[in-house]
């Protein structure tokens, strides 16, 4: 087996005797039972998740994946350049994820996977497969074997960022044109409709818009993507920073991890895990209602609810960033919150 | 004028040269115009709020009023004597909202305005108005001159948080029996029907629930509140620690200091003070989706679009206590985020 079987092959179910604990436990605290609703929700799968009453979640890291998209002019209003912008800014400290992850406490990891420019700042890693995706509009975005790669690129990197100490993980992701990818993922794994599926991204015009919607049709026809084979529509129609991510969520659930799902790319990624293991969502948590449409999609098939609506349509991780004290704050009732016991009752 | 008249008299409007300001810069900064959503429109308004592009929201303080209901046994599920028991437990920081306060870096001022019991606690601050309201489905909860002194209160000890640094408020609140005077008190405003307004609390039956409703109702017919007179409305169907927490908004808004609505308890307070003086509302931020059903009433009257959906019904101020960290993402954004000129574009 190759690290990508081996890790998919590791993943195993939520622990049920300690939720089952934990559960019990939180109905003995001081409040009506069921009052504190999605952190009881979350304190119970986190006790699946880690097999205790407490999940320490102290060392958060937010997993960026960089790469770029062969299609970008055709699906997007930015140039590819801009990317590698992005990702630079994210390691100076100045973009939204780097100050929304700093204001969470939060360490950002920024790994490029196939930009077409350079990162100069030394803080990243280097795993670049090519220079961008091959334009999907006219074939297969990538081969299967550097989709599978890639893959294998965010997990050595989640088990690194895990082996250094993170035990809550984010997802995020920098690529001009893949809030249109995602849209093609979706559309081609049987999620719904290119026209519910895609939005104006960071900021289509309506004739842009239509362009981008016909292109992603057009990618469908040209590729036909096995909608039965998750790694086969991630080659055709997916990207470098995509793929990872999955490996992000596949580490995660083979380490037994909490990963905070971004937006509406971060996703799309967490459906294509779910559809390679469906075991790895029972360690994935909701943070943002994207404004992009599709995101109900993504909430409605990994049955896992936002519980953020900030309007917000930025993707670099800052969902994800933002709904780590949210998530904590089952922690904390865990370790401090009181029993009736405690009073006497 | 006494200190409630002349502190309604005090608010004036946000600063809109200020906003204006900040709305630009906010262009300026390195992402899509828009893309973070309410993290921008948050940071205009606390530029409102405070006349400078960034508002120092590090000092936060939930203010948690106190008070008994005469009524309490007819639309309760509760003992009176829960309500001192509660207290009890955040000062000694393990209910709910002492640990999601302290998990938000913020402190608790907890006032007892008119519980039935002693808090044993020093910590709190005594300013018991009388042993309960009366009941008020047999005539009016407080007289007019008790619930001024209530709201006054509130004022009094908001301005004291804030003298010693408070620069963020909370609401939040202990009172058995308060979701059901805070559905009459809306109902009393023309802000519904008694049947949409009204919901389990903190965990009725059918037959709790409908009982409930029908003390609402027969409170509203016996006393026959004003709905153009606020205060009206407040003394005869309202309660001690909500009278207090109508002080703790306009103090804020006299002061110009943001303050968190808290759930449904707290939002029905924040109408009141809303109807007393349109422009508080424009001090106010909206936390959480509550479960208790009137709370999207008090969403749609002070349009203030809650940013939390976590099916939390807990009070206490549990849901002011989350939010205070995406707040100050709007500072955090406006203090640490490059702009476009910064990278040379």
């Amino acid at each position: 087996m190759n690290l990508f079987e081996s890790t998919v092959a590791t993943i195993s179910p939520l622990d049920e005797q300690a939720m089952a604990t934990a559960s019990t436990y939180i109905d003995s605290l001081l409040k009506p039972v069921g009052s504190l609703g999605v952190i009881e929700k979350n304190a119970i799968k986190l006790a699946g998740i880690s097999g205790n009453l407490e999940t320490d979640l102290t060392n958060k890291t937010i997993m960026v994946m960089c790469g770029d998209h062969g299609a970008a002019a055709k699906i997007s209003s930015f140039p590819q350049a801009v990317s590698t912008l992005v990702a630079e800014t994210m390691l100076s400290g100045i973009s939204g994820v780097a100050v929304l992850a700093k204001h969470a406490g939060a360490r950002l990891c920024v790994v490029d996977l196939g930009l077409v420019g350079e990162i100069s700042n030394p803080a990243h890693i280097n795993r670049k497969i090519a220079l961008g995706t091959a334009d999907f509009t006219e074939g297969p975005a990538m081969s299967r074997h550097d989709a599978i790669r890639a893959i294998e690129i965010g997990i050595e990197t989640t088990m690194e960022a895990i082996s250094e100490g993170a035990n809550i993980l984010g997802t995020g992701e920098v690529g001009i044109g893949n809030t249109g990818v995602s849209s093609a993922i979706l559309a081609a794994l049987n999620c719904g409709d290119i026209e519910s599926l895609t939005g104006r991204g960071a900021g289509h015009t309506d004739e842009g818009l239509s362009l981008k919607r016909s292109m992603i049709s057009r990618a469908l026809a040209v590729n036909n993507p096995e909608v039965t084979d998750p790694i086969d529509v991630l080659a055709k129609v997916g990207g470098f920073e995509i793929a990872g991510l999955v490996g992000v969520y596949l580490a995660a659930a083979a380490q037994r991890i909490p990963v905070v799902i971004d937006g509406f790319i971060a996703g799309a990624a967490a459906v294509v895990a779910y559809k390679i293991n469906p075991l790895a969502r029972d360690f994935m948590f909701a943070s943002h209602k994207s404004e992009e449409p599709g995101s109900m999609a993504i909430a409605k098939i990994l049955e896992l609810e936002p519980i953020l609506a900030m309007n917000m349509r930025l993707g670099e991780g800052t969902g994800a960033a933002l709904a780590f004290h949210l998530i904590e704050a089952s922690t904390a009732m865990m370790k401090s919150m009181g029993t009736f016991a405690d009073i006497g009752m």
